[in-house]
């Protein structure tokens, strides 16, 4: 069982710009709870522990000293293999949407093979802007209440860590089976994939069909596209690779 | 949809003697976003609404103003079919437990049926009593890590709020089955069965088997052998009847 829980070493919690110190600390603490201690925060903060953090985090200030602290999302997610998004609205962005339990078991078998997975949690009012949510493969709605939809923060990430717990539980009854991921299920990285993106964009824009300050929904659907092919490592050398060769090919 | 979720009205959360007027607040705003409306205090505190507990329920202000506040458990109980405890500790008692999730799947029937059901959340340090949990029909442990598995009380909340409005999802895809509860399915009600145990009690320290200061131990037992029976309403009159037509007949 012990050995099962470990596999949550590899699960990756980003707070992206979050407003109040409490959350941070009271996500801290939602996390240790349930076997997490990855905690990630993308922010202009300068430190993330202070009073009103450390005192919510209660026993967890560890998890919380230890959180890595991020200027840019991109910089936080660079050894991310799979990364899922929480939305509390549909978006114009149809991606593939989740409810947490459905979530957790699409990242289990990511996390069990020693890949690193990460859920972003939003601005407390905005939540993720639609750029963001464009950098996930996933996206996770917690269905909630439509005239009062407002989770706190470290609410939302104390569902989620609960879900994450309660696959690992659920699969503890079945060992895992490990090291039959062979590399045609392997996940691109994050960083791999964010290169593809830019790479096609650069091209798109140096033959003129994107504009300098184009709204971003052709990189959208594009980003759409791919999202939901669910590519493998493999698959993204293979369509990375051949675009960059016919590229090539035509100077 | 909609109508299905209405279901959720039935549903009592009870604070049990909470410490932290802030941790009230929350669990009501917790409520909310999951579509329950039905707080209940246990406390001695004289007014649970103030400074604190309003900051914390947000725009669940409503949830927490209504909230009912009882002197005593049984009061908060009396028109309650299904109690349901939350307890971290494996207890001596050996009730039936359940992840949240499955007690979820067993609430939402009797709530579906227009019986009211309770989850009981202890104290913030020490949970709930074993004389508490003795009061319930199901035990509800949230697995959590052995090293810490301290959530906090208004987490525990959002959790079981949170199952509850997916199991009501989850049922909505299949329409639930209404009405179609019958007598010998029905549950008694809180009060009744305490009535039955209370007349034991009664009659087993008249002929002298229990000591006035007994531990409890012996009731609690008693009241492990129904609770696993499940009786329905209809079982709880017969066993009763049977059992005071006995006793009359001895004297």
């Amino acid at each position: 069982m012990a050995d099962n829980f470990s596999c949550l070493d590899n699960m990756i919690m980003v707070l992206v710009d979050p407003s109040h110190y409490g959350n941070i600390g009271s996500a801290a603490r939602a996390m240790k709870t349930m076997g997490l201690s990855d905690l990630r925060v993308v922010t202009t903060k300068e430190c993330i522990v202070n009073d009103d953090s450390l005192a919510l985090s209660k026993g967890a200030a560890d998890i919380l000293k230890n959180a890595r602290v991020f200027a840019t999302l991109d910089e936080a997610l660079e050894d991310i293999t799979l990364v899922a998004g929480t939305s509390a609205r549909m978006r114009s962005i149809e991606l593939p949407l989740y409810q947490p339990r459905e979530a957790a078991e699409k990242i289990l078998p990511h996390i069990a093979n020693n890949m690193k997975c990460a859920i972003l949690f939003g601005r407390e009012r905005t939540g993720l802007t639609n750029e963001e949510l464009q950098r996930c493969d996933i996206h996770i709605n917690i269905d909630a209440n439509p005239e009062y939809s407002s989770l706190n923060l470290a609410m939302s990430v104390q569902v989620l860590s609960y879900e994450l717990r309660q696959a690992v539980l659920r699969a503890s009854e079945l060992p895992l089976v490990k090291n039959d991921y062979d590399d045609g299920l392997r996940k691109p990285k994050h960083s791999d994939l964010e290169q593809f993106y830019g790479f096609i964009e650069q091209n798109l824009k140096d033959c003129g069909f994107l504009k300098e300050n184009h709204n971003g929904s052709v990189m959208g659907q594009i980003r759409r596209v791919y999202a939901k092919s669910d590519m493998s490592a493999h698959e993204l050398r293979i369509i990375y690779g051949t675009l960059a060769s016919m590229l090539k090919h035509r100077h």
